[in-house]
């Protein structure tokens, strides 16, 4: 996710001490060599299939203008080594090669040059690199996110080529995903919509839990929620939430207001980007993190943090709790620019103010309780009041009365609409235009499904969307999808796309969590 | 030089004492910390001296599509380090520079992309930069020549700008020529010739004498003839020669035959392009340097090798010394494609073997000097009567019987006409269409008028060849130059045109032999 919601001279909070509890929490990564699955001399116009395959690289001798294609096999995350000999002639001039890591095959043919969106091209996983002794071992530095990778020879000259040999991508990981058995299910597309899922946190399970290791390689609040909870029915790296978690309390706004993203390299930096419901899902973050690992010593440590971010939403509330006036604080719900987000944040609350609720009452601040029960009562009347739309029998959102998937599944995943009352709604709003984007938002649909007994519902979602992508070659889940137009990208072109998106896999959760589903 | 001149599947003889001797004389080179003469923001369509000049590079913040402009005041060759920090919110996507180095201010204006010539585009100094974490000390790895540095900012993020400071060109060379008296004259276009003599010289002797530091980077033996004359009288660097010529001897085809240029790195390597005139000029370049540093040792070592290049050349002549038939060797001469070689290659084996008739002598092998002698005495008779034509008054070669300045340049440079004849037929000449290419060979054309007392038609030529140079502002002199049209390149762009090459600087040197110039 990336956004351009900053705030102007921000002050900040740092205490040390959790800052040092995380840093304690770093871990050494795994680390696994790979070998290219297969070569492709590349052929302009064509699709990898059609492209000669290469049996033997080494048998191979390059020159101006050509191009070769190594596929790994699976997407991963971490370090390409390989070595480049001179052929023919001393070499008498530098080698001048340009290589481009791609997630999925569609971003081989995609140029670089002709990208011109507003996500910064710096991005796009390409290097120029000139050789000028032969033959070297090139390591190359940068890490990348890739399946693919594309070695144009720009030039060598004429008196020489080049010859490849021992390509190795070292993969990097906090996680192994070889560890965790696929879900039991005679259904093979959930078997792979799993393996993808599985496949795509080991990827963004790094130094910490990242968003989407080619973009932005870093760790967002919403996402981490996500993420976290598939990793207790999978890979249950505690620690690693942990570490999260403290860094996130860590540093914070002067009022206590987490953010909603942040960074550790070359040091734990918040940024300066605030959205509502990320800030407010810390909440839901540390309480899960509670019911996996019954870390009470952490849930007193940050509750605190986790209880203020309630107390700061309500300076967005009138008085009757509903957020208005708008425009006061941001929000994310989802990447759909004409989604009126009022109601979907009205219900983002109620989600977490739930969560609170039990936080406060694991801490045994009975005062707390009775206070956050109370303004949930409070809250849960206006906002009926304000949303529900007596005559549609919908929920709608601002002056237009939008119906929207987001208000629907928000409102029934806080609980404002239960069982058959609320599954029949989802039914209701079945031809709604205005849809879900990401598959964040998808996961809250699937959530809102399965919270009001919609299992086949649920089941058949997750296999129109993510087995969508599964069949669309997908071996790991993409940030953004839309399966009626698989291209679409928000960013002005796909190729700054990220298509290992943690937000993407909470398939691998739903299928432990309600094992009805398989 | 480049060349597509290889010999396959050559045979090779080395002789590892011969480059033990070369590799204990690398020397450790100098280095100079040098930083901009000024900065400039970048300005499409615009000349430097139209563009915003920057007082204080520190002041300014630089986003996409920003370009920003170095001038270090002189061309150099070494590395390039700065920092470069963030500002704005926290760096949120990678910085993605590239940098180009030009050595004359017309590279700043050519697009890379747009160049489409033999020689390879890996030549063009440029790299492409992904700052993954600011701030960020870069220190470039590789070695450019460079007065000027156009850093083109293709992205930040549309949350954070860069910033520049400490840029620093550590330049290397094996000598300093601010330990080299210039010339004393009271001509300001002689003095300025002599400073950019002396630079491109400096500029071009590193581990050996490159050609040019920008292209090709390496030793190449004719052009090691011209920058070792000139350096007896200025850096006095006599082991940087002795290594280069105890290298090319070090390294032969498997009958004796040397090289026309050899690799360093990342050990010694002898390169399969073999030219007839460069072979030969090892004869002259062994005595030049034994004259100059009177080093008998290295003059017995390496006569022998000197001597046998004479045997060589007369493999490829017919019974009456000339060479024919024609195809059966390369020689270089000039860089001029309609040239017919042949006579100017009998001048350049006449004025080699004149020295070669030296070195016999000097080594006491009276048998060798009586059998050269004698061979000279058969070949010039010959020379005269296949390429002098008594009607034109003038020396010709080929069929077409073609009159070029290379031919009576080097005729006359090997003592075929002197004095006033020589000068009358230099004369004749001067409207001659098909003319010199090179400095290299404007070089023997000076030298052929110093040699029949043309002094001030010498004078006037450095002046209006290197003079002109010199105002189009050239700070070293360049590898082509044509003063009638300034652009002109053999490479189909002049932006692989090498803009400090050392075998354009022999002013330096017919300035301090011939004082009656000044």
């Amino acid at each position: 996710m990336a956004t351009d919601w900053a705030i102007k001279d921000m002050k900040t909070i740092t205490i040390k001490e959790h800052i040092m509890v995380a840093e304690q929490l770093k871990q050494i990564l795994l680390e696994k060599n790979v070998s290219p699955a297969a070569y492709y001399r590349y052929d302009t116009g064509c699709k990898l299939a059609e492209m000669e395959k290469i049996a033997d690289i080494t048998d191979y001798q390059w020159g101006k203008n050509d191009s070769i294609i190594l596929d790994f096999g699976h997407h991963g995350v971490g370090y390409l080594s390989f070595s480049c000999a001179g052929k023919g002639s001393p070499q008498d001039a530098p080698a001048f090669l340009k290589v481009k890591f791609c997630e999925v095959e569609r971003e081989l043919y995609e140029e670089s040059e002709d990208y011109n969106g507003w996500i910064s091209r710096g991005w796009i996983q390409e290097e120029w690199l000139h050789l000028d002794q032969l033959p070297k071992a090139v390591a190359m530095e940068r890490r990348y996110a890739f399946r693919y990778v594309k070695i144009d020879i720009l030039d060598t000259s004429p008196k020489f080529k080049v010859a490849f040999d021992h390509f190795i991508f070292k993969t990097v990981s906090a996680v192994n995903m070889e560890t965790v058995p696929l879900v039991e299910t005679q259904n093979k597309m959930f078997r792979k919509i799993d393996e993808a899922s599985l496949r795509t946190l080991q990827n963004c399970m790094q130094d910490v839990f990242e968003d989407g290791p080619k973009r932005d390689r870093r760790l967002w609040l919403g996402d981490l929620r996500l993420q976290a909870m598939i990793n207790y029915h999978t890979f249950k790296d505690y620690n690693l939430v942990k570490r999260c978690l403290y860094l996130f309390a860590g540093m914070t706004k002067d009022d206590g207001m987490i953010a909603a993203c942040l960074f550790t390299e070359p040091k734990p930096l918040m940024d300066d980007t605030f959205l509502l419901d990320y800030s407010l899902f810390f909440i839901s973050a540390l309480l899960d993190y509670y019911q996996a690992s019954k870390d009470m010593e952490t849930l007193k440590q940050l509750g605190p943090s986790a209880l203020r971010q309630i107390e700061l939403a309500e300076q967005f509330m009138n008085e009757e709790m509903i957020f208005e006036p708008e425009g006061r604080y941001h929000c994310f719900v989802d990447w759909n620019e004409i989604l009126h987000k009022q109601c979907a944040m009205q219900g983002i609350y109620l989600f977490t103010l739930r969560d609170a609720i039990q936080i406060a009452e694991l801490l045994g601040d009975c005062e707390r309780v009775v206070q956050l029960n109370e303004k949930q009562e409070r809250c849960k009347a206006s906002a009926l009041k304000k949303f529900w739309d007596e005559e549609q029998q919908v929920f709608i959102s601002g002056p237009d009365r939008q119906i929207s998937w987001a208000s629907q599944a928000w409102m029934i995943a806080s609980g404002m609409k239960q069982g058959q009352e609320a599954q029949e709604l989802l039914r209701r709003i079945s031809g709604c235009e205005v849809g879900m984007v990401t598959p964040y938002m998808n996961h809250v649909y699937v959530q809102a499904l399965l919270d009001c007994g919609g299992v086949s519902e649920a089941g058949a979602h997750i296999r129109y969307y993510w087995g969508k992508m599964v069949e669309e070659g997908a071996d790991t889940f993409w940030e953004l999808f839309n399966p009626e137009n698989p291209e679409e990208s928000p960013y002005g072109s796909s190729i700054i796309n990220s298509y290992c998106h943690a937000w993407s896999c909470t398939p691998a959760y739903f299928m432990r969590e309600y094992p009805e589903l398989l």
